[in-house]
């Protein structure tokens, strides 16, 4: 087993070295909170977008791509939506030397940019269900503390799904999909969350409601990798969706979106992690099995041309192989493949090549097995399948081992205290006594546990005004 | 054989209404030059990517991806290439409520944003040759006619590979390779093409000697759809990217540019259409087959399972077929999908069914033939070569007879006025003679072949000064 102790105890320069050494990201960007992709990092994140663009084809959605410049007047037609974000888009006000008539907005998200687009294509019911999806850079002029990943003013692989329906309870419907897809997506991640309904004062800038889902990081505060929104008609009121009903009647269109970002390959490197670095799902690993020759003096050649029939045998089995031929030492590739989290390792020599077997060594455990070359890729096979069981049965212990049930206030501060993660309260569900919550928590509001949300609290009292309590309340330090 | 009528007489109108019955771009977006890629026109350009993909793979090219804002002082490092694109960019001066510190340039292209980061990764000769590209959105604040795919801002599909190399000879051993990838890409799209280098006042801002790549579209103008620079070592000097020779002395890294765009899909629309619509090419088409049932009354199950039975075996077959079960009539589906440019449709009618054949028609000369079920599968791979076959055949006799060589002004001029396309006339190298030759043509020089630019024009003079001639120079109306 590797040690998780820089892991938790030190997590933030854990992530950054990480991040750094293993090739995802380059922080040295000129710009503040903008970072550039390095090919490891990217190979690993368009492996989840392939899974992400399978769900979508599963589901009906239609692939769309809209500019990322959006008219001044166009991103203002939702009050709440600007109001949310006027504080923190970027404006393009000039072109060449000129300034422009109608500034532009840098996407922060794009429902001003589409949605008066929708009101062009959708004229009936029969248009609808409309589900479209892009994943695009989206731009927020974040003035927290910016993390690669994590808090960035260019978000670079921002997915964002949009809908519109005949009713509410379609919309709802999408929003049970949106949630079924979310969940296959994270069985491919093996990583285990939990999903809140975010309380009125959090909710998306023009939302009805909004729904989130959140991990437990390294240090106990939690990352939000996911969202669902309903946003009943309030956008197709602002830009004038509207549709023809089978009565020959019209009425606006229920909306819905789903968002999701590079978190989720922040989620991936924080929660399957350990001392060591990486660890990636075989599912998304671009290399799922790195083969390192061990040749002694002498042996070189059968060494090496051992290995490369390896190479080829699991080439041809549709498995994702490097053959590390560099001129460095054995350790020194170990360490390297380690940090970056490839998910086998296969180590040959010379006695390997005599006897015909390997070492295969995973990189969750760390644990060797020595196999016969004929075994070799079913046992492949099946590591893989132990390796994505482990993960994700650790992901989801760590996950349950920070939630904690607790009845008051000062309950809450010592878990804050010790290990944090999520402390779920009891509330008498007034907004008073959320804020009031948060702040003497220092803590925000996850929400309520979905789709749980009437989940019965018997007998228990909101810590705050001592009303009976009408929801269990989240709570958690967040990123 | 369809009619190609419209299509060259009336380009402009026709490229416009394929771009928008097929489904390609909606240009009704808000903002003049940025348009909405719909699903189908994103397919068919994801399905261009892929060969791209493939090539930068094959050629050890790595993908990245820069931030596509660049802070002002960057972005005037190199002064060619600040004076060739600053009247040209969008800036970002405000975020939020308050302007920046320093503004940022929205990437009009990307060496300003790459090349501060490549002297911090290229240390050594053993980094290179060091090779990377990338997919991305990209500014540019035209000030021409703006055109769906052809000249836009916002170009959403840029891409861009960068190479850093030892020396001059190792970087044109990268334009050769640049140019092999183009062939081998435009070989999958069936288009026909010339390579010319550029003369030094239209060549890339900063670049030592520019290629570029043109196709001669319907109305006989030219469309450049690639670009190649050698930069030498003008952006490193601007940039400091230093290595360590293997003496251990220092120098500068010499380097490439290779750039294509949505153009590419713009050429396939133009250069394969008729009066019709689109014609794909098999190896891009979304849909390869579309299955339209033709059902009697009381044949409709029959037809329908039948219909079903094909598809799936297609399917097995990995073949992208479509069977259409729209509620309309068959010549209304026909006219569908003939618009979106299907290579292959099948007919199936009760008789079909009964026979066990099917009737399949060819898109690109409309014809049809019966065949067998059972040598249904082969029949469609053959008749996927045949259209590629004979689209580039009709692709390339279109070029070809669009490229005339000529003596004088006077009889260029004469060519413009009718069938336009490429002219080449003789040319003694001077700037002076060539701008001369422009303006009196209303034309723009191309450049001259390549790579064989120094073929001999033997016994020729420069119809401006008189001169001997050393060059063929090339002359199109442009887009």
């Amino acid at each position: 087993m590797v040690e998780r102790k820089k892991w938790s105890e030190n997590f933030s320069e854990w992530f950054n070295e990480v991040i750094e050494e293993a090739g995802i990201l380059d922080k040295r960007y000129p710009v503040k909170g903008m970072n550039v992709w390095l090919p490891y990092g990217l190979k690993i994140m368009k492996n989840i977008e392939k899974f992400i663009h399978e769900e979508m084809e599963r589901t009906g959605h239609q692939e769309v791509l809209f500019p990322a410049l959006i008219p001044e007047t166009e991103f203002q037609k939702e009050a709440e939506h600007i109001a949310g974000f006027e504080g923190e888009v970027f404006w393009v006000t000039h072109a060449g030397h000129e300034p422009l008539d109608v500034r532009l907005v840098l996407r922060p998200t794009s429902e001003t940019a589409m949605y008066s687009m929708f009101a062009l294509w959708i004229r009936s019911h029969a248009d609808l269900p409309f589900k479209v999806y892009q994943i695009v850079n989206v731009y927020r002029y974040e003035t927290k503390h910016t993390r690669p990943l994590i808090r960035v003013r260019e978000i670079s692989r921002f997915f964002e799904a949009h809908t519109a329906h005949v009713d509410f309870e379609d919309a709802e419907r999408q929003i049970r999909e949106d949630l079924d897809i979310f969940d296959n997506l994270m069985k491919k991640l093996a990583i285990a969350y939990v999903i809140s309904k975010r309380p009125e004062w959090d909710k998306f800038p023009g939302a009805y409601y909004s729904l989130g889902a959140e991990v437990v990081m390294p240090d106990g505060r939690t990352l939000q990798i996911g969202t669902m929104h309903n946003y009943k008609q309030n956008f197709a009121k602002a830009y004038n969706i509207l549709y023809e009903k089978e009565d020959g009647t019209h009425d606006y269109v229920h909306q819905t979106t789903f968002g999701m970002s590079e978190r989720l390959l922040a989620a991936v490197i924080a929660i399957h992690g350990d001392d060591r670095g990486m660890v990636l799902p075989p599912t998304i690993a671009p290399i799922q099995v790195v083969i390192v020759p061990i040749p002694k003096k002498g042996s070189e050649e059968e060494v090496y041309s051992y290995a490369k029939e390896i190479e080829e045998e699991l080439k041809l089995a549709g498995i994702r192989v490097h053959l590390d031929l560099r001129d460095k030492r054995p350790g020194w590739k170990f360490y390297d493949w380690e940090l970056k989290g490839v998910p086998v390792r296969i180590e040959v020599g010379p006695r390997d090549a005599t006897e015909k077997t390997v070492v295969l060594a995973r990189r969750d455990k760390l644990e060797k097995i020595t196999v016969s070359r004929e075994e070799l890729v079913d046992k492949i096979r099946e590591l893989f399948d132990d390796i994505m069981k482990y993960l994700y049965e650790r992901a989801k212990e760590w996950l349950e081992s920070h939630i904690k049930r607790v009845d008051t206030i000062e309950e809450a501060k010592e878990l804050f205290n010790d290990r944090r993660g999520i402390v779920e309260i009891p509330w008498c569900g007034e907004e008073e006594c959320g804020l009031r919550m948060e702040e003497e928590l220092e803590a925000k509001m996850l929400g309520i546990p979905y789709p749980d949300e009437s989940a019965k609290v018997e007998g228990k009292k909101c810590p705050v005004c001592g009303r009976e309590a009408k929801f269990i309340a989240r709570f958690a330090r967040t990123y």
